[in-house]
């Protein structure tokens, strides 16, 4: 197959993320090793045909994450590994296949309980919570947010009491797309529709687009919730190879497109849950440009994108888009209210079949949380809590990754996003996750085994663990025993 | 046809109901007539074996209705018709077949432009609203409603902002289950769940219960949010003859089920709308008896049930419900908040699937409006606020319903709902709904057309007409004008 231009050749300002990218690459498959020096900026410059700016752009990126170092009057050089860092998942490998998706009553078995619901997600008696997604309740800025509500029950309590608009309040449209434009959009807030949470925006979405039996194209992992929608619709799962670090691999994903009459593409381009990929902005340009031609839809989920350790936000697809064919999904869940379950959807060219939708399935989204979330955007420093938050979460995540390192046993693969809270961890081949949720679960302890974030209940060897919470000696305990656990599975 | 027994005989505690519907029954065709002595209580008891007490209920019940007068030692004589009453429509007489359903272009059209959502739905800039079948924002207790509000945002602070339960609040479902207690039925909590207003609710039984291209039995006329949910889940729709006072006719609707392959009813049996019929208690018990035998389920949309203008409100048909088969739902958006968006539905024996389905869907119901909810039922006076806005209901409807007769032309003919605040308007044959709903837009007075109630644009010489807000001068104005424009259009 002859490489396709758009999959290799970065567009405009991405020169640089494209950049890093390669040398990251070069990095990670040992041509560049620990201790190397690596070319100077103003080589890189003249051999890669690109200014010295953006030179510089690239490797300071590439420092950011670690992964080089400069040194006084010296230059660049590969940093040594800390021996602490465990090895990373390598890319998924599913067999690109249209499947039926059989998960539900095993996501509602081990992730949705009444015992784990009841038990768990308010932290009663005693249980350890690494399987929920949930943010920590800490970061959240719940007594502002609720004076919001109460103050906005009280500026509008007659209007704010009649059916609502399918559409959501204007209110709320208009500071979300005046925040679109930190993830690249330019979005009038004509153009969304608010829902019950991020789900039923994405729920939403693939009703419009598809019919029962069309193929959906899906990170491999993907987040269950995906995963029962299209169940549930009768639609059929295509998982493409994906990436820890940069998200589903374009070249795969078009044999996908080509193999599977895929119809509709939903991925989670910014810290993916469980994965907690990034798909650089270049990439995500050339996804937007590689399924244009092709005319097929993409559904993104940014919920995470906020939660970002970089010092930019990562923009969305629809950044990119230019036919209107790009859906972005996105709520409040993860920065400031799960419980408000406030959520929008921009849904492009699908923008009426989507209203039409939400109003036969529910009519419109309560009130005053949408009033109360516009006041805060507003007036309430989201930018000032985002900062904050983020630098906690990339505290909170990094300690908790090298604890995971820590207690697990040795050759455990643990991912390391640079965003979200979410770790995808591969145990030795023999474990049994399922198994291991089980007996975890005996002992109070909660994880998201790998199968529910497959098609087929594949990742067998694979848990999801999240560290939402601020990392204490209660989770060191459960991870302690979580590790004698799966040691004497590995058996 | 053999009559079936369980059609013509009333069990248990409904014999009165039955004996009342009989001879209302007589009066209606005039077999008895106005001014006309009716048996004496003692001599009915005896032909038709019923105790004195049971007979004396009935002619109560007949009393109440207007129907009879009790003359003092005279005994009870046919009431004579008020001159100003004028004549109900009749049964509606739907050709029964299953049909796909065709109407969301329409609805959105004539129901919720843009232009009538932002004008009309909050009256302003002098639109008159016969069309939309919002509560009157003064008999809502909205005030009440957001102090518990931001009461329980203060006392449930970090709690309530969790990922929301799927199955929503137990102190919520509480409250409900009590309160069933009304409406003749045990639940328990347990067998409810919260949904996001009763369109949820509806959605959520219709797709757990039924498959593309399966047949629901619907009332004629039904309400469009039905009609909406069964086309865009590419179900077909098979209408009912349905009287505008006791509902389905049970006879046709066994035609149904034998002739069209019928998967699920969808009735709204207490004050439907738009039709405002009430199936008596007994004609339940029928209709529940008569699904059983054949393992049809019924979901029953019970939003006006608390708006009755009877001493006692009508039960719902889970009353009768001995295995499962009723889903019923209900919602507070009619008598509390329809701003709040809570409903809730008891799926029966659909339950685990319905909580599946609600939770792939829209993961969960926002937290505090159901705390909110649950607060006030439990210690606002919920029972006195029900009580107020009955009397407020019936004393509105009344006038809007005397109006409507004085103002529109002669012949037109009107249905007089013990309960609600919709009526349903016959218009002469030559009327065009369609054409009347458009001249009156132009003169910012919104009615809604016959088409959008029917599953093929039918019933186009009628409007429903809503009187849920108070009737004044402005009211009257919009009814003189509207009463112009339909002489003009019968000509």
């Amino acid at each position: 197959m002859k490489a396709n231009p758009a999959l290799t050749e970065p567009v405009g300002e991405h020169l640089y993320q494209s950049l890093a990218y390669r040398l990251a690459a070069l990095i990670e498959c040992g041509t560049l090793r620990s201790g190397d020096r690596i070319p100077s900026v103003r080589r890189v410059s003249q051999q890669e045909k690109v200014s010295i700016a953006t030179a510089l752009q690239a490797y300071r990126l590439l420092e950011n994450r670690g992964l080089i170092e400069a040194r006084p009057q010296s230059g660049y050089y590969v940093r040594p590994r800390s021996l602490s860092l465990p090895a990373e998942p390598g890319m998924s490998r599913p067999v690109i296949r249209s499947r039926r998706v059989d998960i539900n009553d095993l996501v509602m078995r081990v992730m949705h309980s009444p015992i784990m619901e009841q038990a768990s997600l308010r932290t009663e008696g005693g249980w350890i919570n690494f399987g929920s997604a949930s943010p920590n309740p800490d970061l959240l800025p719940t007594a502002a947010l609720n004076r919001c509500l109460s103050s906005a029950a009280r500026r509008h309590s007659s209007s704010a009491n009649q059916c609502p608009f399918p559409q959501g309040e204007l209110q709320l449209r208009t500071q979300i797309a005046r925040r679109a434009m930190e993830a690249g959009c330019a979005l009038s807030p004509d153009e969304i529709v608010i829902t019950g949470g991020c789900q039923e925006a994405i729920y939403l979405c693939l009703r419009a687009i598809t019919v029962p039996g069309d193929t959906v194209a899906i990170e491999s992992p993907a987040f269950y919730g995906f995963l029962q929608i299209i169940q549930t619709l009768g639609l059929k799962a295509c998982e493409v190879p994906t990436s820890p670090r940069e998200g589903v691999c374009l070249e795969e994903l078009e044999k996908c497109l080509d193999g599977c009459r895929v119809k509709a593409c939903l991925f989670a381009l910014n810290y993916s849950n469980p994965l907690g990929s990034c798909m650089p902005d270049w990439k995500k340009a050339a996804l937007v440009e590689m399924l244009a031609k092709r005319g097929i839809p993409l559904i993104e989920d940014d919920v995470f994108g906020d939660i970002t350790f970089d010092k930019e936000r990562p923009k969305v697809a629809k950044a990119f888009d230019r036919q209107g064919l790009v859906l972005t999904c996105d709520s409040f869940g993860k920065t400031l209210a799960p419980g408000y379950r406030i959520g929008w959807v921009a849904p492009g060219r699908f923008f009426e079949r989507v209203l039409e939708l939400k109003f036969v399935t529910s009519a419109g989204t309560t009130t005053l949380p949408q009033l109360a979330i516009a006041d805060f955007l507003a007036n309430g420093g989201y930018d000032h809590h985002l900062r904050k938050i983020r630098r906690a979460y990339a505290t909170q995540l990094r300690q908790f990754g090298q604890a995971v390192a820590k207690y697990l046993p040795p050759g455990t693969k643990i991912t390391r996003p640079n965003g979200g809270w979410v770790l995808w961890v591969e145990l030795a081949a023999k474990v049994n996750a399922l198994e291991l949720t089980e007996l975890a679960l005996a002992e109070k302890i909660i994880v998201a085994p790998g199968p529910v974030f497959s098609a087929t209940q594949g990742h067998r060897n694979f848990v999801r663990l999240t560290g939402g919470a601020p990392f204490d000696g209660r989770a060191e305990k459960g991870l302690i025993r979580l590790g004698q656990i799966i040691e004497r599975l590995a058996r």
